[in-house]
């Protein structure tokens, strides 16, 4: 089983190149996975081939797929608070990169299987308090309008045979480690992460505000699930929102004050950001996933147990 | 009032260029249409300027984008049977061109009015006997894809504030005169056309299915209305279905048989084209249009008014 992981130096591409080679999940086992990002994959694995380039470079992008390649984790992207400010960037790289990954993987003998990490960001507008499987895409971002056209272009390959794909729209990762990053989304890392670490925190949403959540890793898990699944038991409907919780902002920093105490509760102010606000609140709070449920993908137990696996992830560093 | 129209030399674009220049609609007083076809427009009218270029050259796109227009119609398109068997060139033309037409509208001083006219193709899979507004996209064609995807395009971009775009889903039209063309409903109009003409043809799909059709007359003063229609009006759903009605292919050859009688009827043989049925079969029959209609849009009373229309164009011609 030979692999591809766009975005395999980032944080959820290296974590999920560490879930594959470790052999636990479904997947066959992996003999090689190649990592194709801007810099060199951090996993110290011999099966591990870093491959250094531009996914917005059409020729580095064919060059990252190889002919006998089974599997391709297209998780490389421009992210939400940078796609809405740098417009242009975000259609190459969320768009343009994305097109040329599946024309890279057209006219190979065997139509390789495509994980495309979509977002919750497809969504938008009037929305039910459960967001049914079909439920129209109404994106409120530069980054969701790209993410929803990237859907279509994966469907539209894998009904023309071209592709073996399947969209996985993954929930709001939290608690990830390290710095904040460009995602509007960013905060709902930062106001558990920075507060633990003494640091100061904002809330820059009303603490009403529903997110879709899931662990680091439970969202790996399930991507490995997703790449050994059996494309047939899917049908027409190639395209999963992976399960999370619901969790509103206040029912976090719950979780904060139980779990790392009322100082680090206290470090985080709430500062309403409009910019930040009209992207997040635009997203839906909670979805129907029976389906991919009963396809073995899984959720997190609680808010609590999320923030309980970072701790023990600093705990263990 | 200046206005281009893509596609001004088809059959649907110069309709609507005539439509537009008769001042009856909506539309304020127009001075100046501009068609950019790869054909010169056959509409005889001083204010009529044919630009004569390919759609899927960018330069061509650019050029045919005065600083000064007001309204665009973005018609020009590669029809759905061509689209499923030429690939890249339903992508050239329904997505890349389309894209650049945006492109060209981004920077101008006053982002102009721009409709976009989709498809019911943009649906498939599972559906309702009623198609509601908000029910997502999943289209079971190429050209049903590019279309969608074109639909994103011009949501963001008017979300963005680059364009002031409606995307129109036009029904079925029928019955277009002419010759057949490369859709794969150009038997909704051929079943009754060319009996009419004394010649034979074939209806490619069960008779039972489901067609949602407008007349071209009713089609053309719905899109005039939508170039005219006040965007506030619309709130964040840029996207209408326009009115038509239902009917099976049963029903329409009843139609034929009572306005054009037993003989023409009997040119019609029933054969089953699996390559056809496959696309028409996934579309909508019937799509809930309460707000298009509230809005002002129109729907033709019935299939014999159609018929009549059609046999009356014949009269005068």
């Amino acid at each position: 089983m030979k692999i591809l992981v766009t975005g395999g130096a980032g944080f959820l591409g290296s974590r999920l190149i560490r879930a594959l080679l470790d052999g636990k999940g479904p997947m066959p086992r992996v003999d090689k996975v190649v990592s194709a990002d801007l810099a060199a994959c951090p996993v110290k694995d011999a099966r591990v081939e870093s491959r250094v380039g531009s996914i917005a470079d059409p020729l580095f992008v064919a060059a990252a797929v190889d002919a006998d390649v089974d599997v391709i984790y297209h998780l490389a992207a421009v992210l939400s608070g940078q796609s809405e400010g740098e417009f242009d960037i975000g259609m190459q790289i969320n768009v343009d990169a994305t097109r040329a990954l599946l024309e890279a993987c057209r006219h190979l003998a065997k139509p390789p299987r495509l994980i495309f990490t979509s977002s919750l960001a497809v969504f938008g507008g009037p929305m039910p308090e459960v967001v049914p499987e079909d439920l129209v895409l109404m994106p409120q971002s530069s980054y969701g309008a790209e993410k929803a056209i990237g859907e279509l272009l994966v469907g539209e390959y894998t009904r023309k045979g071209f592709v073996d794909g399947i969209v996985c729209r993954l929930p709001t990762i939290s608690v990830r480690p390290g710095k904040p990053n460009s995602a509007a989304s960013s905060f709902v890392s930062g106001i558990i992460r920075e507060p633990l670490a003494g640091v100061p925190s904002e809330c820059p949403v009303p603490v009403d505000t529903r997110l879709w959540i899931s662990s680091p890793d439970l969202a790996v898990k399930n991507l490995v699930r997703a790449g050994a699944l059996d494309g047939a038991r899917l049908g027409l409907r190639r395209t999963l929102n992976l399960p999370g919780i619901c969790v509103t902002a206040a029912e976090m920093l719950d979780s904060l004050e139980r779990l790392g105490g009322k100082p680090a509760r206290a470090l985080v102010s709430l500062t309403d950001v409009p910019r930040i606000a009209a992207i997040v609140c635009s997203w839906p709070g909670a979805f129907d996933v029976s389906r991919p449920l009963a396809l073995g993908f899984e959720a997190d137990q609680s808010f609590d147990s999320i923030v309980k696996q970072y701790m023990e992830g600093l705990a263990t560093a």
